[in-house]
């Protein structure tokens, strides 16, 4: 998993937000997509489905694939992936391993040290073993801590600290006088991917790149520390990919193409997702004396961490040594576990499952937690086959290898499937760890009403409510005005947010368009061993879902779905939700290209008024901003009237499933053609020419940001262009999204004229 | 001074705010209250006023009032007090010094160890001298780190953290279920003024109290410490009163009547405004260890600060003895240096400008920085009468003692001397402490449009913008809303905000109903040694205001607000800002009584859809809260109708000058009855009982807040009854105050009608 779970405190309410709708689902009806006769069967299976997964099943099977370091290339690795491939055959499941060659590099050398400033410091750039979590001592199992893809370098140059490394922060460093040319920078982790900090640095000119764990963030400020309590130890480092993966994810010698034996390569060197500057990861003990050693201006109130020391930025004095290197070869192989159940009425329409299975050390939380509910929800699936059950359509479990350096095995898979997938794929469910708390589910907005619905037929095992209202209440507890709570209430669905990146839904998603929902517990419980030695069996029975009965729910809810969409009369899609979300999106890039006019114009009106010199401190003296242009009116009009076409075929496609409902008999007829369509809906928000900067990335409504990395930016041709102030682009952006939304609007009337002529 | 400069990233905009308004004030027209023939002659004699305040001098004498400790009852505080007056005759003052009898307890024993915790730790309690600096040495002289009026007590309990340790903590304790009967409470400076803090906690039961300097809002996270930069160093500690002054300030013993020699006293055990509970205060060296030793709940997000730990709530299980005993024997004498220019033409109408002289050590910033800009001040009015310049009215100029312990000097003054200063007192001008940077005024609004004239013609030294621009642009930068900043361009003054308390005004203002303002200088430069041994020379000439500029500012503040108040024809009194200002406030008070029925309905509402059990982590319960009953209505129309009274009677007044100013000629007939009834002004604000829990307080416009001690409530008796949910008493209390402000409306039309009858 490239996202970290932040602690409780630090978390805004994700998952499920909510506006204006209708009433609540009520128990009685028939399930969405199924008549009153097939939704009865449909929910004595499910009854029988989320009977089976057990907490004493996902214990074993989390202590088993979380007993060794099992990286990428390392033995463990490939024994997991046989003994999954092993328990897929024993559930009943077609199941084969299917290997990709890709480019994975190791830790060579690794030196961080302070020279030339009178103090004498080298890091340690280790996790210390704990006494009593036995997997913590396999050190020579373990994968030193670094980022894999950083470019090798050996520099020398004095540090500047740039707080989270994200653009705006680089604009206060000019406005500070401050500049990292040459420099090397430290930047705390959080407030971005963390790919995107090197990337912006080199952008700038520095010359290589730290990254440090804040104990503000992560460590004793947010609680007790390992192993006195789930926070992150001083020395605890994140490991983690810095691979350009805003620009493509996946093997970097082979975007577009799986990374078989004999793909066409690029050379090391032609591959742009690798980093321009070295960089590596530290821990907080190793960063103290780094951080200690700047002067220069005390840092921005908002940029002091939660290190007991005063935060300056630099540059220097003190310069800091920093060399990296790694070992490029051999490619390495990657295992991908894949598991069939064949469907019996439609057996080319696919129901997609996944969890990745490698980590960087042992991951008992990342990704184990989620992969055991995967493996659970396989031996249920399979025993209701025995039991008789036969799904409509193929189901296909996933145990992804090589997510942890770039998604690398659900990439090359669905890169090398890619005509397949675009021609069989319904729908693709991930997950990825799993913890203690709240239901969150993310994805495709086609499947929003769908996952809401799922959501009410799980319990949560704490509360005994469905998961579905203590999320709910959860949000209007965590609402910030009398309005959002207004909207959660009234709406008969809760809002999911939109995908960016940070696991295997990805590709599937953003390459493939295939509508893609990600699924996950947790928000209770904090924690500080993301990519550590100590994200392991004993930190997870101790910190986290320690009965496993969150391990259980989510196996129960990944089930629901797959066995939902694989049995469905009519597939689930919706479009009220969907023509409200992108509407939504379409008042808030409104609103961001009137607020970038509006906070331009008063700016400039600040300078002129003197503003800046009256309020510039002679003795921190900061560089006056100049005055700019205040941006063009955008023309919105197509955006605006591809919505109103949304929203009245998303009626029409409404009306018709009512008038179906209503007849009740003759409804198969049309249903496989309909299918088809609804299959399609994700695809055609896809364009062949993807994203002007990045055409990897063919989704024209979700997209990791260039900048942002793990957070999506919604309509993200449209918005990018706005916030990088291209005016022209934006308006070209527009008429290209807007041709997308038209079309999508002119399949949903389709299916229904097809539904209900 | 009893209030702390924050450092400039955390305050948030004071001074001058402001409101729709007219144009801007040209040079060109005549001084408000002056005729255009006398405002020439007025600015003439200001012009060389302003002339005369050097920098040298204000060095050479904070030089030699921070030479050695001179807190009450020290030698060197009778020295100093001694020096002022020799300086006040030397500059043509007719000066005495006024002597007061005053309970003033000093350390005796003073002990906070761990017990029974398996950890051994004595707290340091000491301040260290340190090397470069010299008067850091003197400490045989030096007051030990204490709070004043502590009661003396000997107690072990355990400890409980309680965040700031204002009401609103004490809630979240009861969520979690923490109660701190029977234990000490520890609780970090800021967010309200410290004698809240015992006060709170003794309300719910503790025996004990230690409030620490946190490093986050006072230590290394704000910056490099003392001596390497200006803020508190680890061993720092802020002493300070903890004398329940919001109940009645000025020397316990002799409420409402001056602590003459032969006054009637309480008997210690009598005096109410001591406290229940042993306090001290200690550093965040000596509060690490403490804190560290504290298990239970992690502290919620926003209680922890700076420490490089893991805050923790408590109770325990390391137990805190504490032990405070003072010398409560004998009474101390108070200097107060008290020095008169007689006026002309009205000797019988007093202009009171006043800074207190005692320190809690050395005091360079907090008192000196103010004191030195009085005697420049006094300096140079003497010049000028001795060049031929007669004042009108009779000028005051004040040195207090005491102020520290609270605001003893100035209380008793002012209570002693009640009589005379409900008949002759014009307005009081105080300063307490300076520093570099933005001009701050607060008080009474119906000299805010005079005090903003006197901003526009003092120059600021950095930008040589006057300080009214440079002020009025710093509110547009920090503006938070585009409403705000419109506000701000529009009004023709800048809005001041009301005075609380925390200085030598407070009896003048909100005891003896004197209308009150409160000059100041800061902003720009950080500081952590507030009641410290660090406060001093070395400090200040390294650390703040090093070339004396802005002391020459605030000298040319000072005298000419008291020289245009002493030579006016008129007094420049003004209503309009002052009834819109009132209107402000009630349109707040209806607003808070909305929001309070607002967030119960909202509260019952959620408890009534299980938001609360839904949200509660099993793992960490939280007590549920209670359905309550939804506040009734309140009727303000009293109030409101108060405004418009105030309102017209505003433009009345207005009206009456603009046709006296036509008229030019037989301008002074009727002017000397007008003085007396604008002189009246403010007095009509108080009424003879005084707020209902507090009759002290005889201001209904503006007291200190109960329960924060500095910040001002505006209206208490109508804010502090809501606040507490006393609806009965909200109303009866808007009664009152509408009849005040009734009044005062019927005053000022008939100050109308005497000028343009």
């Amino acid at each position: 998993m490239f996202r970290q779970t932040l602690p409780a405190s630090i978390v805004f309410a994700c998952l499920f937000f909510a506006p204006v709708g209708h009433g609540v689902i009520a128990e009685e009806q028939p399930l969405s997509g199924f008549s009153a006769q097939s939704s009865e069967t449909e929910r004595q299976w499910e009854e029988k489905l989320r009977a089976i997964p057990s907490p004493e099943n996902l214990r074993a099977y989390m202590q088993r694939l979380s007993a060794r370091p099992h990286h990428v290339g390392s033995p463990y690795d490939q024994d997991n992936a046989e003994w999954i491939l092993g328990k897929f055959k024993e559930f009943g499941l077609d199941a084969h391993i299917e290997q990709f060659a890709v480019l994975f590099p190791t830790p060579k050398q690794r030196l961080v040290e302070l020279v030339d400033g009178g103090l004498k410091f080298t890091a340690k750039l280790e996790e210390p073993a704990v006494p009593e979590d036995p997997t913590s001592h396999q050190q020579s199992e373990q994968l030193p801590t670094y980022n894999a893809y950083s470019i090798d370098g050996d520099v020398t140059a004095p540090l500047v600290y740039v707080n989270y490394g994200v653009p705006e922060d680089y604009e206060q460093l000019e406005r500070m006088g401050v500049s990292v040319k040459g420099k090397i920078v430290i930047a705390r982790y959080y407030h971005s991917w963390r790919g995107i900090k090197p990337k912006v640095a080199a952008e700038h000119g520095a010359v290589g790149c730290l990254i440090f764990s804040d104990p503000h963030e992560d460590g004793f400020f947010q609680g007790d520390t390992f192993p006195g309590g789930p926070y992150r130890p001083p020395d605890g480092v994140q490991r983690g990919s810095v691979e350009d993966m805003p620009l493509y994810p996946g093997d970097p010698l082979t975007p577009g193409v799986g990374a078989t034996k004999d793909a066409k390569r690029l050379r090391v060197e032609e591959a742009p997702v690798i980093t321009k500057i070295p960089v590596l990861p530290i821990s907080y003990a190793d960063a103290q004396p780094l951080l200690s050693a700047l002067t220069g201006r005390v840092a921005p109130a908002d940029w002091r961490g939660g290190l007991g020391i005063a935060y300056h930025v630099g540059p220097g004095p003190a310069k800091v040594h920093l060399r990296v290197t790694s070992n490029w070869e051999p490619l390495k192989t990657l295992y991908d576990v894949v598991g069939k159940i064949p469907g019996s009425t439609f057996p080319d329409e696919w129901v997609i499952r996944g969890n990745h299975h490698d980590a960087w050390v042992n991951g008992a939380e990342d990704p184990v937690a989620g992969q055991i509910a995967l493996l659970e929800e396989a031996r249920a699936l399979g025993e209701l086959v025995k039991a008789g059950w036969k799904p409509k359509r193929t189901i296909i479990y996933c145990a992804w290898d090589g997510e942890e350096p770039g998604l690398l095995g659900s990439t090359e898979w669905a890169e090398e499937h890619y005509e397949e997938l675009r021609a069989h794929a319904v729908a693709y469910i991930n997950s990825d760890s799993n913890g203690r708390g709240y239901f969150n589910v993310e994805g495709s907005h086609t499947l929003e009403k769908f996952s809401n619905d799922v959501a009410r037929d799980i319990t949560d095992p704490e509360t005994k409510l469905s998961v579905w209202t203590r999320a709910r209440l959860r949000d209007i507890s965590n609402a910030r005005t009398a309005e959002q709570r207004e909207e959660i209430r009234k709406r008969a669905d809760l809002r999911i947010p939109a995908l960016g990146s940070g696991s295997d839904y990805t590709t599937f998603l953003q390459h493939d368009g295939v509508a893609s929902l990600n699924f996950g517990f947790g928000g209770e419980d904090g924690g500080g061993i993301y990519h550590s030695i100590y994200d392991d069996f004993y930190w997870f029975t101790h910190f986290s879902d320690t009965d496993f009965v969150y391990g259980r729910a989510l196996a129960q809810a990944g089930s629901t779905a797959v066995m939902r969409l694989a049995d469905a009369d009519l597939l689930p899609f919706e479009f009220g939700d969907f023509a409200d979300t992108v509407q939504m999106y379409v008042k808030e890039l409104k609103a961001l290209a009137q607020k970038s006019q509006d906070d331009i114009r008063e700016r400039n009106r600040e300078i002129e008024e003197g503003v800046f010199q009256a309020t510039n401190d002679p003795k921190r003296p900061l560089v006056p901003p100049a005055v700019e242009a205040v941006p063009p009116h955008l023309n919105f009009a197509p955006l605006e009237n591809a919505v109103d076409a949304l929203n009245r075929s998303a009626a029409e496609y409404r009306k018709a499933v009512e008038q179906v409902n209503a007849k009740g008999a003759a409804r198969s007829a049309s249903f496989a053609e309909v299918n088809k369509l609804l299959m399609a809906s994700e695809r055609k928000l896809t364009n062949k020419e993807g994203l002007p900067t990045r055409p990897w990335f063919k989704h024209q409504l979700y997209a990791p940001g260039f900048y942002t990395g793990y957070a999506v930016k919604t309509v993200p041709a449209v918005r990018e262009a706005i916030e990088l102030k291209q005016w022209k682009q934006a308006d070209e952006a527009i008429a290209v999204v807007a041709g997308v939304l038209e079309q999508e609007a002119a399949l949903i009337s389709s299916a229904a004229r097809k539904l209900a002529p």
